[in-house]
């Protein structure tokens, strides 16, 4: 059977076990969940011995030691999986939730109602625990998913959608509601993206390369999640301890994650003061400055910052630095050079504060806190499925709710158009 | 100057005032509305008389009555014109709107705040009238708008755009807020949907044929609003009443909308008492009814119903009907068949009508309501731009909301992320 065929498949089955997992109880959907953990914990040793010799592999194809770390599962990994499964279970169930019900002039009440998206694409790399967080919060959001992991993966992944089609079986859910593409055929990823007839968005998680690749192939909206060139901006009514901290943890804590800070912004009129003493903390950390001409006049050793620079997210030891006249400029150079992630302000000003929250143009916007809180987690969503930096339909981390539309609902009684 | 350059410019022109809208103050929108407004009235003999050039052209061209129609602006016409603007200019303001804010076990108070979407491009027909309103939507809602409207009103809707101008320019906000498109080349749309650089979200209004040429062409997300094949299910338990009511209003208040009923279902235990009556009422006003086997035998002179009747909008004196065992089958004939803009069930039955609410698969589903009633004025949105049968980001009516996204906020006292 030829690769398109395979997909139209899917797609058809996905479609059709969309409109049982958006009116399945959240009695069944849970139960489902953790039938799915007990049966990864049940399966430990074949998911562990299917992911044995996927590292053999990627290791034999010489893959690099990042790559394999990766897609490596330990019993630990294993157990988190689990524990995964468990935690979506334990979220409220967004489906069917009515709000805004107003009573309008005609006598009908009018609302909406929380409803599934249909059926979700999600395509990525070689993380194997995405096969199991995907399907959980797919399916706790009553959505059909079809998943297509990196064929490095590919024997993991298989492992792990054996569990979960289990867990499905188990609570009386249709297998076909997660799907795990079972090729490694590229071009299924090209039908996948191109089937608006079964799929109602795509969400891809990886590098630029293949977020770049499939925004341009897709034929239905994709949740994409770009570059993270996150700001720190230091406000002249900064208050000093708290911009030494907020700076350190958002460039320090971690150098590779999306919503590490990037670039530091600094109001002039506290340049002098503080500048010098921010870049001996990050010096101290072993990160490399690059700054504008003003920088390198208060911080000796600062190199030149270019402009390509200000538009760079590094995820290394390096910051951009710039000194600007205030908020104004701020949000200025912030709307211009930014990847509308995630940026921060560090003031005691409350115009400064409010205006920076209004008119800087990110996914997240902070006042006095460190750009590493941009999480799902950390924003008490329980769960994310990726971070957008799309404005339409879901910006910024997107948990189950991200994975809903609205539908509007009236109430009646007889009520007929005059 | 090509059309590309033209565009591409009006593209930067538009991104470029979009950063100005989103921060403009509540005053300054409503004061350039009720100035666009005022210039409106003021400039009514213009306005005519641009129309008049814009008809007479038409009808040299020999255009049909309809179109004619559409574009043909009277007194009246201009005068409710200026009343939309200043009903818009007295609609709540979306943007800055702070909801759902949360405090977090790290101390962070996390929410979102409603945001504009920033560049929206309105690609529209005949209708001048379309100008002035979806002007006044982007504005007041925070964004910059592109409109192209059809090249038969293109001196009506340059006569339009100048008054929009002028109110833009008494409020002290940019002209560049609102383009009305000068060019009537078609290259124009394709470079504008391509744009997503500069375009933000499309938004088409108009025939069948342009929607699915734009959302062909399209590189940026589309608020579309396809068929409205709508359905009224009347219930084993319906009140015999208002299933007569809703019928009759559903059906024949006015044939040629999108929200008018084109399919009737009723449950097989009510169908010998109650459909011989519906159909008479129909018969009566003069609609001819097409439906299955069962239909014919309980209606004399019922024409039979094809496979594609039932997929059909007829915008026309016709309707289909079926008779179905109960609820399920309603539902899985709607969600097979129907377009997804909206559908009622007659019933005095709970349990039927929370099953339709939540397992119909449309942007408008109602209980013992006209499906004429699917309508942002008769929502309560005080205007709309359009309605949805789309999924994702916005879906029925689509008001000032709808034109908006959220962005996630965080306020904090200098908390760091452990």
């Amino acid at each position: 059977m030829d690769i398109k065929q395979t997909m139209e498949n899917v797609g058809q089955a996905a479609r059709a076990a969309s409109r049982e997992t958006a009116r399945a109880s959240t009695a069944a959907k849970n139960a489902a969940l953790l039938a799915m953990a007990r049966a990864i914990r049940d399966g430990r040793g074949a998911l562990l011995a299917a992911n044995a010799e996927d590292v053999a592999e990627a290791k034999a194809n010489g893959l690099d030691a990042a790559m394999i770390d990766r897609l490596m599962l330990t019993a630990q990994g294993v157990e988190s999986m689990a524990q995964g499964l468990e935690q979506v279970a334990a979220l409220p169930d967004p489906v069917g939730e009515i709000s805004d019900m107003k009573r309008r002039p005609s006598g009908i009440q009018v609302g909406k109602m929380r409803v599934p998206l249909g059926v979700v694409g999600i395509i990525y790399e070689a993380r194997p625990n995405v096969t199991a967080d995907a399907a959980a919060l797919c399916l706790k959001s009553g959505n059909a998913a079809i998943l297509r992991g990196g064929k490095e993966a590919i024997r993991s992944n298989q492992a792990i959608a054996a569990c979960v089609r289990s867990g499905l079986k188990a609570a009386g859910l249709p297998e076909a509601a997660v799907q795990v593409i079972a090729t490694t055929d590229r071009a299924a990823v090209g039908e996948l993206v191109a089937m608006p007839q079964y799929v109602d968005v795509i969400v891809p998680r990886g590098g630029k390369g293949l977020i770049e690749r499939i925004s341009k192939e897709a034929r239905v909206p994709v949740i994409k999640h770009l570059d993270g060139n996150c700001h720190v901006y230091v406000d002249a009514a900064a208050d000093a301890d708290k911009a030494m901290r907020i700076v350190e943890n958002a460039k320090t804590q971690r150098l590779g994650t999306c919503n590490t800070a990037e670039s530091l912004l600094i109001a002039r009129p506290v340049a002098a003061a503080l500048l010098p003493k921010l870049a001996a903390m990050l010096a101290g950390k072993g990160i490399e400055i690059r700054g504008c001409a003003e920088t390198q006049q208060l911080v000796p050793g600062a190199k030149p910052a270019s402009e390509e620079d200000y538009y760079t997210e590094y995820l290394a030891a390096i910051i951009s630095v710039k000194v600007v006249a205030d908020v104004g400029e701020a949000i200025e150079h912030i709307n211009r050079y930014s990847s509308a992630h995630t940026e921060a302000i560090v003031t005691e000003d409350y115009t400064n504060a409010i205006r920076f929250l209004r008119e800087v143009d990110s996914s997240s916007v902070m006042v006095n806190a460190s750009t590493r809180f941009a999480d799902g987690f950390e924003y008490g969503l329980g769960a994310e499925i990726g971070i957008s930096t799309d404005k339409f339909h879901a910006r910024g981390p997107v948990g189950l709710e991200g994975l809903t539309s609205q539908k509007w609902i009236v109430l009646g009684n007889g009520e007929v158009r005059s």
